[in-house]
């Protein structure tokens, strides 16, 4: 089952025709699309331990059936159970440092969200002078300001980075750690800068942590423009500027859910596993079309078209919805821990959760070597837009089979530069995922695990 | 100046720092989205010989001015002068072929648009019998029965192709030829499917032809759904199906426009020329935001970019804002001609006419040697998205330098997915480009400018 390079390309014609058959099917019977109509705009929203995650878990069973799976069903595992409890409310004021100090004026309202797992204000909500920090030294710097105040910090997605998860990494930190780090100092909340490349004002929500040895504070995610608005104030200096804040987010107790799963069996190998997938919870304040029903939908997909062009694979290929990615990683957790348990062996966990957009590679955590021997296989997905198959991890839900079960994972890796103008934020909506762009990472998606079944790695 | 790949690829350090320096000014203080909204948001609709187009002739030359070019001028052309003349309109009924026969049943409007270049209905209108066919074969085997007739071409744009440009040329014959086809046997009219890969109803207009030897009869494209609901009842076969159809397109004398030209002067070779455009005119239902306000404005963003990190190009830059490419090709083709009357030498022709959607690759118009030897660029360019510097033409605009100086002509290769969502459509607005991609395609052109402008072909 070692490939190598001559052996997979000794294959190309047959490779290529297979493939060929893959894309007809998604390309023009395919139902990526149409079920991701129905999640995004039956099911929508559906957090960890939220009304719409169990009802998204009976889509999902529903979506396999009828892609003709072999085998679905439930896998449970116990979930975080955080809610927003209502709406997020942010008012600002400004008062003049020098002259006619006291005379409060009135600025509007700034575009909120609390971030997921914060806790909220309490009912009277909490308001407090903000202070700006462009990053964590800043912070530091402030030290002795903080106690009594609200931090904003507004630290930008850099537009330096051409690939926008790199400047997702780079800022995110502010939105899981800010809280704790300014609660040591005695800040009262923190607003957060959205991570996001977008031109509007939608905040961007997402999970933050507390840290265990801090008190726990309100943490909320600004649009960008509040964003600016702010900053131009109190950059300006010559005002004091107070924040109202009102979350009435907070956690409730663990709860049971599911990984929905369903499977093809192998005829040659049916005890060995490739395994494709997203991630079916999504955040509260959308449909979840892209992070990551796209996902979701590209992997039943997978499973439907090797099934409709009458595939028959040789290792058994599971498509796992997974819970709980959002705000916990609960769902991959439990389905590598089940798998160990089972002694299972996996070849390969393939993830899609980086939206439904124009597929341009693929990361593989292979070694040098066995990158090097499936490069081949890059010149039969070229005519379906992938280029690249380059040294990489999966995402959050495959990356247990790599430490648990020893399997190779992956990810897909469409083109990254809208994917931070809806990443948790109100407008990742079903029309703004495109449906030929969705359909192309399936046929890349649906082609590697046809390589990968027949040739292993 | 015929480069060597071992003489372009000695200098990688250097190329790529230039090339980050250029990318860095197109992503962080760029221009040409700010551009765009100004030109969609102010000017808009801007067809040959419209209102429209003289202002976007103004706005060119301001941009051009802002991006701090040696020289900005007007070049003379004569372009067509078509107009819509006013609201498109058009309604169906359906009556029995039997029992009930004579009592026909309104089935309501059909979103269409007239094509461009067709004459329209006269003030009456044409109410006649509809007879579908799927291509010119059916409309042959069908001659007979045409007379009196309006004919509607249902021929889908074919989700097979991966590269939806190559869907669009299988598909636009019946747009182009349709009405005269069908005119010779007799066809009153010609209703055609719109060329397009999107899900909504939004008819797609863009040029038509006339024969010669045939009368002229109105040519109206008809959108998605409704080109679905006629096909259905046409194929259940027990209607007969009638359409009203009122068009007051018409075409004005010839009249005078301009393309707008911007120049950095070369210091080594100054008679020595590199062109980059886009076309400045657009149909008039939307605002030419991705067709082809986006090649405006990343061409324009080209030449800021190079002054602004201080780059004195060795040849002499030339951005060329080209008039009439959608219903006559007369800008690019006076281009040529003054370029050739004036003697002067012309390395490349580039040109953005695709979309300002995520970059992929460039074609150029180079032997099989040559192209072989600027492949060493393409990792300069991949940073940023460009994988593949394939062979190919331009496009309309500057395949004239090719055939009349003997240019190299290229152009941009985007992502073609979404393309045909928006093309010659009332959604063809700014909202529907994204900055990033955009910039992204830009940074692009700018870097293999300066590749062409250092190492020659």
């Amino acid at each position: 089952m070692v490939v190598t390079a001559g052996a997979a390309w000794g294959q190309t014609g047959e490779d290529s025709v297979l493939i060929r058959r893959l894309a007809d099917t998604i390309l023009t019977d395919g139902k990526a699309y149409g079920n991701l109509r129905v999640l995004t705009k039956t099911v929508g929203a559906r957090l960890s331990g939220s009304a719409g995650y169990y009802k998204a878990e009976k889509w999902g069973q529903a979506a396999l059936q009828d892609a003709v799976a072999d085998k679905v069903w439930l896998q449970e595992c116990m979930v975080p159970h955080w809610v927003r409890g209502g709406k997020d409310e942010a008012n600002f004021w400004t008062d003049s440092k020098a002259g006619m100090a006291g005379n409060a004026r009135q600025m509007g309202a700034l575009d909120i969200l609390a971030l997921g797992n914060s806790v909220g204000t309490g009912p009277r909500g909490i308001k407090a002078p903000l202070i700006l920090v462009h990053n964590f030294d800043e912070l530091e710097q402030h030290k002795d300001d903080l106690k009594g105040k609200i931090v904003f910090y507004d630290y930008k997605f850099n537009p330096f980075f051409v690939e926008t998860f790199q400047a997702y990494s780079d800022a995110v930190r502010y939105r899981g750690a800010g809280a704790s780090r300014a609660a040591k100092y005695g800040a009262l909340a923190v607003l957060v800068r959205s991570m996001s490349s977008s031109i509007d004002n939608n905040p961007h929500t997402g999970a933050m942590n507390y840290s265990d040895t801090t008190h726990k504070i309100p943490a909320v995610a600004v649009g960008l423009r509040d964003a600016d608005r702010l900053a131009a104030v109190l950059e300006d200096g010559r005002s004091v500027v107070s924040v109202s804040l009102h979350t009435n987010a907070h956690m409730l107790p663990d709860t049971l859910a599911h990984n929905v799963i369903g499977e093809l069996r192998g005829s040659e190998f049916p005890d060995q596993y490739i395994t494709v997938g997203g991630h079916l919870d999504s955040w509260d304040p959308a449909e979840g079309a892209m992070d990551d029903g796209a996902g979701c939908v590209q992997s039943i997909e997978v499973l439907r078209a090797l099934k409709a062009i009458g595939y028959k694979p040789r290792h058994t290929i599971r498509i796992v919805l997974f819970a709980n990615e959002e705000n916990g990683g609960r769902g991959g957790r439990a389905y590598a821990a089940a798998a160990k348990a089972a002694g299972e062996k996996h070849l390969l966990g393939l993830e899609s959760d980086n939206g439904g957009f124009t597929p341009r590679g693929f990361t593989l955590s292979l070694s040098p070597e066995k990158l090097e021997a499936v490069q081949p296989w890059v010149s039969l997905l070229k005519p379906y837009g992938v280029y690249e198959l380059a040294k990489g991890g999966g995402g959050s839900d495959v990356g247990p089979m790599q430490s648990q079960l020893g399997a190779v994972v992956g990810e897909l890796r469409p083109d990254s530069q809208r994917y931070f103008d809806y990443h948790h934020a109100r407008n990742d909506v079903l029309e703004n995922v495109n449906k030929r762009e969705l359909e192309m990472g399936t046929v890349n998606m649906a082609a590697l695990i046809y390589l990968v079944d027949k040739y292993g790695f």
